[in-house]
């Protein structure tokens, strides 16, 4: 052996502690850089370009200009911020760039941001911390009525898998107009909250099932069998009635696949915008399905045109749905949001019918920051 | 309800399928266009750039020059594309880019690019078919030799679910130095790889087990409770021992937590580069365990100064195993490889010994094209 040992070494050496280091891109560049009094300095190393803007929900007016240096190191530093989980892109001569020197990327619809978390406050609910985490599955179930195979992601919480005589309720929490059964789990941070407020005693252990509201696709982009294929050809079926429709095949095969406990008292259905508008109208549709519903920033009503049958008598099934007194009717929107007067409109009927609901309004729109402050506060509401 | 109706579609045509459309990048860039004769055209609209490239394994020479038409778009067609999985990225005015208008990104150690597949061949098996899908998972298991909980990813194969007496054998895929638990289901493309093999009959359904091999950490970047913190400081413990020791916890945990047949007829181990080394000094360290090896492009022996105990009497290590036959012992390595003469010196070392095994050479290096098609190679070997 000991004449293979120097060649060995050799060979070895190009996978050594340094050369790791250079996978990892050197220390040259480290960006971004949270300060200790919570600004936050980005850097790029860019001597060739001409201009360098910074865009995110991190800064003032969402673009600023970065500053070179005689190296061609272009620099910004924040106001300081307060903790939220914040995203951020440059623009180098106008085009987008992620951040080399950050690995953290989240997917937005069909674009990419770089992710930072100041921590604080709810923020920290937002962060992997040191506590028993659930597990977060891609499975695919069967829907005969859309006539497809569907991804959905399955969060089991922790301790699951170690007690197997165990039932749990479970939540169905669904994405907005653009999003896919990824969109909870990666932007709305949900597996990281869920673990959180599980681990505090704050919510139930529950099961969470995050499905894919457009009915034309399988899963999200790359995932089904239109393959890698441009998006610009992405088919749509959204807002028309037949994921509302087909919801039971997802509750039936939860039910059939995993140990939840079976009844209406132990679900609950949410969704943000789009999943807002099918929580409405899934938990109206099928009013022994769900004890707790969650409308985070919805849409209403439906499209005009649409003619599904889940879009008819909306009245008189909000009337059925509501003689049954749901233990939580919770509806929230941002003081911004462009579904503000439309959730004006219908708490005013919710209002004249005398039913019972759940009001919570917050700062700012139609964002994602918003959605995961609802999930944090709904969630502990939940299956108590 | 009538005077909603007005109220509630103006605001809902922001949600309708051309405000989606636009949400999707609009139709105005569709990059990479793979044309009929397998050329592929990139086009990036950059009109403030200077100097725009492509960068990737579908280019000769690696980089290319685009050009600007008069509106500032920029374009670029290869020479004919053989069926493959390709990676590519632009560099604008010499900083990296991702093609926005290609929603397809994959995540190599600390850098991103977007991919792209030629059909045909066996790039068919890297894709996302119409066949059963296997559940794709993200598990904690507890580490106690490592003193951390640790996350894998975990594929159990489609019928998993329905068929609750059977049990299944289990391979174990181990990643390179850089990787982690996501890259061999990402950049590797197993999951799709075993789905189409098992549907064609070519692979015996299989639970598929990719563990963290790195034994200072947690998760992969941003799934660990050090958090979004930046990568230069991600600790690194790989090579020295701790890992392939600690591997019997992996073990144990899958086969309480599933339904394998839970014996050394019914494992496998396999792994790249870091991994194949990986799974050499596993296999041989615990010559009950395995009777399927497969090493990758293997890195082979310990680096100078590395102490564990698992390192200890290689030679003796190795005739327990080999007296014991293993089903198969399986090396693959490309022709330019680095650690081409390495492996050369290890086969020399069996082939004295007379010990048993199977040898792959492909063209090429260390290269994912390679490990995919050795994965595409080894899987249907096992468990017949």
């Amino acid at each position: 052996m000991k004449r293979l040992t120097t060649l060995a070494a050799a060979a070895l050496c190009l996978l050594s502690a340094s050369a790791q280091q250079a996978l990892w891109g050197g220390p040259q560049v480290v960006s971004p850089v949270i300060n200790d009094d919570n600004t936050v300095t980005f850097t790029l190393n860019a001597p060739q370009a001409n201009e360098v803007k910074v865009a995110g929900d991190c800064i003032d007016g969402y673009f600023a200009d970065m500053v070179k240096d005689d190296k061609g190191m272009w620099q910004y530093t924040t106001k300081v911020l307060t903790p939220e989980l914040y995203s951020y892109s440059f623009y180098v001569d106008g085009v987008k760039v992620n951040d080399p020197a950050n690995v953290h990327l989240l997917r937005d619809t069909a674009s990419f941001s770089n992710i930072f978390i100041i921590d604080g406050g709810y923020a920290d609910l937002f962060k992997v911390n040191d506590v028993p985490h659930g597990t977060v599955s891609k499975v695919w179930y069967d829907s005969p009525s859309l006539e497809l195979k569907r991804r959905m992601t399955v969060y089991t919480p922790a301790g699951y898998e170690d007690n197997p005589k165990q039932r749990y309720p479970v939540f169905y929490l669904l994405h907005g107009m653009g999003g896919d059964e990824n969109a909870w789990a990666e932007l709305g941070r949900a597996t990281q909250i869920l673990d959180n407020l599980i681990a505090q005693g704050k919510a139930e252990p529950m099961i969470v099932v995050m499905t894919n509201g457009n009915a034309a696709l399988e899963a999200a982009p790359g995932e089904g069998s239109n393959g890698l294929k441009p998006v610009v050809s992405r088919p749509a079926k959204t807002m028309e009635g037949s994921f509302e429709a087909s919801f039971p095949e997802v509750v039936n095969y939860i039910d059939k696949h995993y140990r939840t406990k079976a009844d209406k008292k132990h679900r609950a259905i949410a969704g943000l915008s789009m999943g807002g508008f099918h929580s409405l109208h899934i938990s109206k549709q099928y009013p022994d399905l769900f004890d707790y519903v969650g409308l985070f920033s919805a849409a209403i009503f439906p499209m005009e045109g649409a003619t599904s049958p889940v879009y008819q008598d909306l009245e008189g099934k909000l009337k059925t749905q509501f003689d049954k007194k749901p233990a939580l009717y919770w509806i929230a929107i941002g003081n911004e949001d462009f579904l503000y007067k439309t959730n004006e409109e219908y708490r005013k009927l919710l209002d004249e019918k005398g039913y019972k609901y759940t009001y919570r309004e917050s700062p700012q729109g139609h964002i994602w920051k918003n959605w995961r402050i609802y999930l944090s506060e709904f969630a502990p509401m939940l299956f108590k």
